[in-house]
């Protein structure tokens, strides 16, 4: 018997002992769970970054894990919890759109909502610790989403924005700065590659500027602004050793458009 | 044999590789003990919150488990160290009150002093991977705390500020702020409730200013200053979406009181 | 059949979700390896600091242990991967130095480069995930490292500066400042306490200024500039309850020399 015993973490909470007493709550209720911490630096309350990180993860995981991710800013009110099945693993987390991402990427999906109890003092402002840790903690340990509530055909959609195609340029945007300040766009590697189909590209930002498309950070000096595909496969804007947030002068939330196209040929002018 | 084999961490070392040094000593002496960090994020040198943190996580752990502290600014000075068995687990830590406050609430205890030399080579700096560790996995892997020094009846005591009453009100104050700049105060939920006995409540800062009691950050808009019960059952101080230390200009270390009491009735005035 | 099933990883990753990846891709190849972060927090690109922490932490892992390194400035381009084999553990990491004094250290060593593809998609900017996370579990699973490439003979070697004898002093430099602040020298204990033979020491900074060696931070007052061997058994400049990087007015990069000799004695001058 090969039962799913691995569990993520996906939350804003950062370094305090909110996470340790979560992990408490699973060890107690099943130890044999492995616990690990997808990511605690989800900017607060930043559901489209903990949607996108929990997208282009779920593949590096055994099929059957148990994803949790709590980035929630409507706890305490009646949006309701979720676990759904999907064939790279289950996710669980609050109705707000932040599972939808990796749900619809995966192809199909069964939800749940989470509406049995699990103790009697469930704190209005921890459902991390109080309602998602032993929900998953009781799947890690055999049990089935079916078991913890009635099903759910409606979740809360969250569509991360699609890239445009605009003349001979694909146009799409940045979503978040990861925490060395690379801008992630929705710029996938696939689809450009289609786009270019072999011709060198040039990389466009909002402000006019073009910037190069490099491999490597290694590539290119110290300080200089650039363009790269990231590890999950997506357009970063990057500056090699530095911060492409103050590189593009952005304020927080900001989002501007990214487009990438032929660069022009020799040819040209 | 179900041996206690989850071993917690609470320190003011960060991120850096002493945790990592520490978790090494454990495995090292015993493999199969699950070591889950509490936090590495106490302020550092702050003994208050790291016994709060304490003394409010562990309920979450299961019975035997062992909960190490280390925040110990007399480190390398004669502070004794200690092994404190309580019912829901073994306490450890120097000396220096860290542990009272979970002691005292958890009822009966019994403490030794950690005698026992684990190495030829005790660095005097760094008592958490030395002592504490080695301690620790010793206990883990079924010794018992009898074994590790002489016991010791009068441990330093470390007692929390209690709420006062005044007038119709309950007085307390913050013991801390968290990381998200919440003001975490000693004014229990149930202490609370029984004072207000169904009525509204209305919490009252020491600057005359009065905030509202709401039940999720939601209820507020962003920016607001608000106090609810934290995850914990007490009393915080918060500013939706922002940080309640700014919004109350206190400096680092700052205490202020904060109290609760009925709100004005309808036909007060 | 004892196998090595403990992997340390040390990265300058930070918080993000790319530490949790790299955990997954172990995690579904060996599931039975555990896995400790010995520090993802490396100053982004600090070579020097990483080779120091592998090299001071090595010793408190049980032997056979994999460490994994990722600091890796020249991810992308041609540089190596290495594993290599020491009596304290197996060292994985970049071909730029970082392993190096880990492996002087130790002894006796043999390197492989890691040539074996683990996968069709060997992303070009996260080889901690897709080159040494599933070689570093292949090992963990019972592997062995001349599986992995062909022998390596010239690895990069990073030598840490040494001391060097000036007068009766011993001179040393900051090699790196840790998260406190605390200035990390290349002056070893044992060393100096051969030079001192029993006399009472002095610490001289760059700037002219002498600084107390202490036994503790607790015997100083707090603000004060002060010296004390670390917990690795080396010099730390630091201030008690403060952060030496701004007590010496450095830039981020300055490694100032330190000097180290026997006070001057009272029938001087």
């Amino acid at each position: 018997m090969n039962l799913p015993r691995i569990i993520t973490l996906t939350t804003d909470f950062g370094l305090g002992h909110y996470v340790g007493q979560l992990k408490g709550v699973i060890s107690g209720r099943c130890p044999r769970a492995t616990v690990i911490d997808l990511t605690h630096d989800i900017e607060p309350q930043n559901i489209t970054q903990a949607a996108w990180v929990l997208m282009t993860s779920v593949e590096y995981f055994p099929p059957g894990t148990i994803h949790v991710v709590v980035v929630d800013p409507g706890v305490g009110t009646d949006r309701r919890a979720l676990a759904v099945k999907t064939p790279g693993g289950i996710l669980m987390g609050p109705d707000n759109g932040v599972l939808w991402p990796a749900m619809s990427r995966g192809g199909n999906w069964l939800a749940r909502e989470i509406t049995t109890a699990f103790g009697p003092d469930t704190s209005r402002t921890f459902h991390g610790r109080d309602l998602f840790a032993p929900a998953a903690a009781r799947l890690a340990d055999g049990g089935d989403p079916t078991g913890l509530g009635p099903p759910v055909l409606n979740p809360v959609r969250l569509e991360l924005p699609t890239p445009r195609r605009r003349e001979d340029r694909l146009v799409g945007q940045v979503l978040f700065a990861d925490r060395f300040g690379n801008l992630v766009t929705n710029l996938d590697r696939v689809i450009v590659a289609a786009l270019l189909a072999g011709r060198p590209a040039a990389v466009h930002l909002a402000d006019g500027r073009t910037v190069p498309l490099v491999g490597a950070y290694a590539e290119v000096a110290a300080g200089t602004l650039c363009a790269l595909f990231g590890s999950a496969g997506y357009l970063e804007i990057a500056v090699s050793g530095g911060d492409a947030r103050r590189g593009l002068d952005l304020a927080p939330g900001d989002r501007p458009e990214v487009g990438i196209g032929p660069a022009p040929g020799e040819g040209g002018r």
